[in-house]
C-alpha cells in the first residue's frame, strides 16, 4: 500500500527524559508517545520506576535516592541497564521505531551511560528535560499524581508529600541539568516552567523536529473537548455514504438538544469547529444560536473520509458494483484506500494539524463525522491505529473528553433523540459492513 | 468561499528582527515573509536600511553607527519611527496581517520604543534574534551580500569588508542581546549559529508557533531543487483532466531524457519525490534506473488538484455539463473549489508539509503535476497567490531552483521531446481554459 506521506526517518530513536521528580516527565513521555504512534511511528515508553519496583520492591525511603547511598545507586544503575536492553530489543526486533526512556537521568554520568549504549547500537538519542521553578505547580504535581502512586500506597497524604519532597531534595544534590555549553554535542530540548521557555539544541531529523513542534504546542491548562457527529441525515436513513446531505428531522431535533446541552455546560468562550459539509455546519448553527460568544470555524481537514468512486452510493450499490473493493476493505480497513478516495491512514495524516491546534486550544466542540471522529478518539484515548476503524461512534452521542494527569476522562451523553445505527461489529461480516465507514 | 483551514489568528503581528549586521536578518525576514504569505497571511518586510538610505543617503562612514554619535543616533531613531508608522498603517488598513521589521534593533531602548508603539496600536510583537559566533560564516555573509550592497557601490571589495567589519564593531559596543531573564515577558526566538541552538520564550498564537517551526526547519546549506511535471499522458493528448492515466510514447521519451539529465547532474544522494499517481511514479522509474543511490518517496500531498465532479472529463464535456462552474472558476481561479473537489487554496494548504520537508532537505527532484507545481513555484519564487493559477508550467520542462542569499535562481531545461501545450493565457477566454488547470 501507499503511505499518505513518506516515513522520513528510519533511524531508530531513543528519547531520554531528564528532570527531578514531579516535573511532568511521565506525563510528557506518555503524551508524546500517543502522538508519535498516532502519526505512525511505533513508539513505546520504558519507565525506570517500574523496573525498580519489579526488581527491588515499591516502598523505599528517601535515603534510597541519596547520591551517597552506594548500594542504592548500584541497584538503580542495574535497573537502567535492564531497561536499555529492553529498549534495544524493541528497536531491533523491527516492531519499534522510537523508545522513550522515562526516568530522572539527572546526572551526566547516567546520561553518558545511556548515550554510549545507544550509540553502540545505532540509535539516535534525543533528550527532553523538564525544569520547574514554580513551587505551586510542583506542589500541584505532587498531590495530583505522586500521593496516590504505588510507592505510597500505605502512607497518608501528608506523610507522602513530605517523603516525596525529601526524595526531590536528594535528587537535587546530584542534579546536573543539560547545558548548552557542556552538552552542545547532544540533541535536546529543555522545557522551562511548563513551556514558558525552551532551549533547543541540534535537532536532527523528522522525529525530533515533529516532537519539538508537538512539545511546544502542548499545554496543561485544564480544558474540555467535546466530540460529536452531525445530526442524522437522510443519507444515513437510506444507508447511503458520503455526499453532502442535509439533516433529517431527527437530526435537527438532536442539534437542538446539543445546543441546550452545550448551553448548560457554561463555557465562557466556546469554540466550535465543523467540517465544510452541510450536515456539520447546520448542526453547529443551533449551538451558535443558543450559546453566547461562540466562535465557529470550518475546517476542510474535518471533512469525512473521501470514498472516491463509492461516494454517494448506498451499501447495496457498492456491493453490486465493486465486490472486490468490499473484500479488500474488510481485510485491512485502516490501510484500505477507496479508489480515487482516501484510507483511514490518509485521514489521520490530514487530521494532524487539527490535533496540533486542539492541543494548543482551550474548550472546543468538534462537530464532525464517523471516520474523522474515530481518528480523533484514537488519538485522545490511545487506541491502536488498526483498531481505529472499528471504534463505536454512534450518531446523537456527545463524547466529553477531559484530559487528566496521564490520560483522558471520557463521558458520553445522549438526549433521547433516535437515529439509525451506523455501527457494525467487525467479526460479523454482515451486509451492513461497508455502510459503517462513512455516515 | 470556505478557507481550507481557519485563520487562527486575527491579531496583527509585528515581527521584529534583532542582531548585529551580517547575521542573516534580511535573509530570515524575507524567507519567513514568503512563507507566511504563501500560507495565507498578508505579510510585508519593512527594512530600516531603505528608510535610512532614502532619508540620509547611502554612503555613511562606520562612525555613523557609533553609539556616541548623537546626531546619527537621532537620525536613525527618526527612520525607525517612520517605519513604525508605515507598519501600523499597513496593519490597520486591512491589507496587512503581519509586518516584519528588518533592522538591527540591538539595544533595549530601541526595542522598548518599538514594543510601546506596537502595544499602543494593538499589535502583538514577536522578536527574532540571530546570533553568530562563527567568524567563517560571518565572513561568508559579508562577502556574499554586503560588499555588493548600495552602501558600498563606489568602494573596492577589500575596503568594503574592512568598513563593514568596523560597522559591526560599532554596533557591538551598544549590543544588548535578548535575555531570558531581562526579557522574560517578551515573546521571542533566539537563533544561535544558524540553527545549532534556539532559545524560545513565550510563544503565543498560531503565527508565532508556525514561524518558530518554520525557522527551526530552515537551513542555509547550498542545494538544488528540481521541479518537473510527469511526462505527457494520453489524457493530456485528449484534453482530459484528472484521472490516473499512463505516459504516452512521448511521455516515456521525456522520462528517459530526464533520467539522462539527472544522471549528468552528478548528485551523490538524490531524493526523488512523486505523487501517488501512475504518471509521476512511472516517470520516476526511469530516473531511479539511471542514477545510483536514488531514494524515491511517494507523497499523497503531491497528487494533482482534485477536480471533483469534473474529474476525468474532457474540456468539452465539462463546458457542456457544468457551464456555471466554468464561469465561476475563470472569475476567481485561486479560490474556486470544484464541487466535491479542491481549490488552489486547498492545494497550498495540503502542500505545506511538503514545503517544510523541502526546506529541511538537500538535493531533491520533485515529479508532480501542473497545479501542484504552480503552488511550489509560487513559494520559491514569491509569486502572489492569486497569480499562481496562471503560472506557465509546460510539460517536458525541468525547473532547476538554486536558493541564493535572498532569493532563488531559476533555470529551465528542455530536451526536445514534444508535448501538447496545457497552458493558456488568462486574458483570452478560449475554449482551452479549463483544460489548463489539470493535466
Ligand atoms: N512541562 C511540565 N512541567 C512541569 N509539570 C508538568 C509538565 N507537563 C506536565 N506537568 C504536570 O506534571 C504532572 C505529572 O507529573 P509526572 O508524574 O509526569 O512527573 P515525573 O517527572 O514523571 O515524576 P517522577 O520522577 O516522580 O516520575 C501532571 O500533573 C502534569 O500536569
Ligand atoms: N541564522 C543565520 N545566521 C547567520 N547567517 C545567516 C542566517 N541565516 C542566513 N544567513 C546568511 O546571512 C546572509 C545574508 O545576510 P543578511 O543580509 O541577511 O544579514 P543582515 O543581518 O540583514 O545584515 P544587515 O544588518 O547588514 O542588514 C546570507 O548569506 C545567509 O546565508
Ligand atoms: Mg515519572
Ligand atoms: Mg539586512
Amino acid at each position: 500500500f501507499l503511505a499518505p506521506c513518506p516515513k522520513l526517518c528510519n533511524v531508530p530513536t531513543v528519547i531520554v527524559m531528564v528532570g527531578l521528580p514531579a516535573r511532568g516527565k511521565t506525563f510528557i513521555a506518555r503524551k508524546l508517545t500517543h502522538y508519535l504512534n498516532w502519526i505512525g511511528y511505533k513508539t513505546k515508553v520504558f519507565n525506570l520506576g517500574e523496573y525498580r519496583r519489579k526488581n527491588f520492591g515499591a516502598t523505599k525511603p528517601p535515603s534510597f535516592y541519596h547520591p551517597d547511598n552506594k548500594e542504592a545507586v548500584a541497584s538503580r544503575l542495574k535497573c537502567c541497564a535492564l531497561a536499555l536492553e529492553d529498549m534495544t530489543e524493541f528497536l531491533k526486533s523491527g516492531s519499534g521505531e522510537v523508545a522513550v526512556f522515562d526516568a530522572t537521568n539527572t546526572t551526566r554520568a547516567r546520561r553518558k551511560f545511556i548515550y554510549d549504549h545507544c550509540d553502540k547500537n545505532g540509535h539516535k538519542v534525543f533528550f527532553i528535560e523538564s525544569c520547574l521553578e514554580n513551587p505551586e505547580i510542583e506542589m500541584q504535581n505532587i498531590t495530583e499524581v505522586k500521593v496516590g502512586c504505588p510507592d505510597y500506597k500505605d502512607m497518608n497524604a501528608e506523610d507522602a508529600i513530605k517523603d516525596f519532597k525529601a526524595r526531590i531534595e536528594n535528587y537535587r544534590l546530584a542534579y546536573q541539568p543539560l547545558s548548552v555549553d557542556y552538552d552542545r554535542k547532544l540533541s535536546f530540548i529543555k522545557i522551562m516552567n511548563v513551556g514558558e521557555q525552551y532551549q533547543i539544541n541540534k535537532v536532527e531529523g523528522f522525529v525530533q523536529s515533529k516532537s519539538v513542534y508537538y512539545l511546544m504546542n502542548m499545554n496543561i491548562i485544564p480544558r474540555t473537548i467535546y466530540l460529536v457527529r452531525h445530526g442524522e441525515t437522510e443519507y444515513n436513513q437510506e444507508n447511503r455514504i458520503g455526499g453532502d446531505p442535509q439533516l433529517s428531522d431527527r437530526g435537527v431535533q438532536f442539534a437542538e438538544k446539543l445546543a441546550e446541552f452545550m448551553s448548560g455546560e457554561n463555557i465562557p468562550e466556546l469554540k466550535v469547529w465543523t467540517s465544510q459539509l452541510r450536515r456539520t455546519v447546520q448542526s453547529a448553527e443551533y449551538v451558535s444560536a443558543a450559546v453566547s460568544n461562540v466562535v465557529t470555524e470550518k475546517w476542510k481537514a474535518l471533512n469525512e473520509i473521501d470514498a472516491g468512486i463509492c461516494d454517494e452510493l448506498t451499501y447495496n450499490e457498492i456491493k453490486e458494483k465493486f465486490p472486490e473493493e468490499y473484500k479488500a476493505r474488510s481485510e485491512s480497513k485502516f490501510y484500505y484506500r477507496y479508489p480515487r478516495g482516501e484510507s483511514y491512514e490518509d485521514l489521520v495524516n490530514r487530521l494532524e494539524p487539527v490535533i496540533m491546534e486542539l492541543e494548543r486550544k482551550r474548550d472546543i466542540l468538534v462537530i464532525c463525522h464517523q471516520g474523522v471522529m474515530r481518528c480523533l478518539l484514537a488519538y485522545f484515548l490511545d487506541h491502536e491505529l488498526t483498531a481505529l476503524p472499528w471504534l463505536e461512534v454512534p450518531l446523537h452521542t456527545v463524547f466529553k473528553l477531559s484530559p487528566t494527569a496521564y490520560g483522558c476522562k471520557e463521558e458520553k451523553f445522549t438526549f433521547g433523540v433516535d437515529a439509525v445505527s451506523t455501527h457494525h461489529i467487525p467479526s460479523i461480516e454482515s451486509s451492513e459492513n461497508l455502510q459503517t465507514d462513512l455516515d
